[in-house]
């Protein structure tokens, strides 16, 4: 990483099925300045999520698509480098959705939250446990899926940054949780150190058998994150009045051809499910309330998280990949400048 | 009809595919005689309703289905013959479920309500508007779909017996309201009778662009009695926050192969639309409450309605196809016997 030069990720093509190295181009600009009241912050961690996909594309979707030409879109970590914003200083640390590039200058309303040097809390967890991630599987749990103690629970891509926080949430609810992820490895995380009832790798098992076995008292809630024949093994055994709170199609971001939806829609009729797409930040404002009380659960050993850090900005493209070959282990991202607290 | 013979229609075989000849059977059964605090009632009216063909398979449904050789469920209005329970006497009006055929025996509990034989409303609103078909509408409606003054409410099967009323109450509310039906009679009077901004005839016009057209502001709410194509164009063009009370799925009752569920199922995600599946029993306490708000608004000429009434048991099984067809004009039931308020 240079001084004067601000590498950028820009989409160059929108994918046409999986990322390929024609979609993103990293180029060099100028170092940005600040203006007047503007930071210039230093990225030091970029989120690669599966949401990347969809907004790489040119679909209906919940944001703007990012324009071709346009720096990625991404939450990041930085520390600011130089200021002349009073309420910001060289040295604080800020999150916020910058974007996939070394530097950014911005105005005070787009850092949207200042990190704190001195505890003990990995800035990595921000990234994670400790943001959106967690947020998202807060409120999608509990708020859409109303988890009661005793219910069933299915979580999909259950090892995943959102799987693992949603499966150990209804777990503390009394909940019996039942995961679905891609190895026997995550299969063996989730349940041997976070807490699940039960695990099935959808990569060797027939999911739907797998379901029958071990959710004989059929499924209550569902945390959506797939899509495809994993929600059709799950609508296949839904209770009356189950909650699918909705929160990813990964198995479908990265079609070229309609696909269809689940062939059992019709048991959302039958059996009086409710199914409810979500976006976290619909809960925005009361991020606080969530952020709190994961806070308080990870303090008392009740939460574990792992992160999959890639060193590197120049490697974001090939890592974001990973999320749809199941091939990273936790929360993904990439390490773009040094973590001062780490 | 004669005094001494009970005629049922029983199920015989599952359809395969439409209704046909060989799934019901006409048997004469012998009459039935009350015991000790029973009634014995005379079907006046037995209301033919898509649900049929549901009870008809033995598809995983909202109640078990009937089994072979039972008599064919379905909702019914009826004179009390004789009765051994003090609280009914012989020429009383009662409403309940006591499904195909010509007389039932029947205890207190199943008789689910009495209606009044001198006020001026006809027994056939109440297998309509003043029953569990205005009750579906308006909770569906009102307490699914929260339809607010403003907003664009869209209906399928909207000349149908609930799918009209649906609208009407949309109305009232203040919503445009555009419905879909299967011909150019039936969209005439919605629009021109019922008071529907728009309508569409799905079998002339391609719904997606009608539905662009006739939606400038997109789609808020959707009372859904159909699904597939009218379904997945809706979905096309639901806004944000957008609800869908999923009250039927005529579209595919008949099919003997798998369905796929709608291809824009993905919406759901982006636009954070909440999907709920219903059944109007799971409103049962609540039924006064709506039944009395719907006789004011009949009071009030705010509801329109229309019967579709087929003459003789005997000729039920072949006009419950009418419903599949979409030939039926409104609230399709047969008069079974006199109907002494006519």
């Amino acid at each position: 990483m240079s001084d004067t030069v601000n590498r950028q990720w820009r989409l160059k093509t929108r994918p046409s099925g999986d990322i390929d190295d024609d979609n993103l181009e990293l180029v060099e600009a100028p170092m940005p300045e600040p203006g007047d009241g503007e930071v210039l912050v230093r990225t030091i961690y970029l989120s690669l999520d599966p949401t990347n996909r969809i907004w790489m594309s040119d679909m209906d979707q919940y944001m703007p698509p990012v324009e071709i030409g346009d720096v990625m879109r991404g939450g990041t970590i930085g520390e600011v480098v130089q200021s002349t914003n009073p309420d910001f200083a060289a040295g604080d640390l800020v999150q916020g959705f910058w974007g996939w590039q070394d530097y950014a200058v911005l105005g005070p309303q787009a850092l949207r939250a200042r990190l704190s040097k001195d505890d003990s809390t990995p800035l990595t967890a921000y990234m994670g446990l400790l943001g959106a991630i967690g947020c998202t599987a807060y409120f999608g749990l509990l708020d859409i899926g109303q988890p009661k103690p005793g219910e069933t629970v299915v979580v999909s891509a259950a090892a995943g940054a959102v799987g693992s926080v949603v499966g150990q949430i209804a777990k503390i609810k009394g909940c019996r949780v039942v995961g679905i992820a891609g190895s026997d490895e995550k299969c063996r995380w989730i349940t041997d150190d976070l807490g699940f009832d039960a695990a099935i790798n959808y990569k060797t098992e027939n999911v739907l058998e797998a379901l029958r076995r071990h959710c004989p008292d059929g499924i209550d809630v569902d945390f959506e994150n797939v899509g495809g024949e994993i929600l059709d093994a799950v609508l296949t055994l839904v209770n009356q009045n189950a909650r699918i709170a909705l929160c990813g199609l990964i198995s479908q971001y990265n079609a070229n051809d309609p696909v269809p939806g689940p062939y059992m829609f019709r048991n959302i009729l039958m059996k009086r499910v409710t199914v409810k797409g979500f976006i976290v930040t619909d809960f925005l404002p009361r991020f606080p309330e969530a952020l709190a009380e994961l806070g308080q659960w990870l303090a008392a050993g009740k939460l574990d998280y792992r992160v999959d850090v890639v060193d590197g900005l120049e490697n974001a493209a090939g890592a974001v990949r990973k999320l749809f070959d199941g091939s990273n282990q936790g929360k993904l991202m990439v390490r773009v400048s040094a973590d001062p607290k780490a």
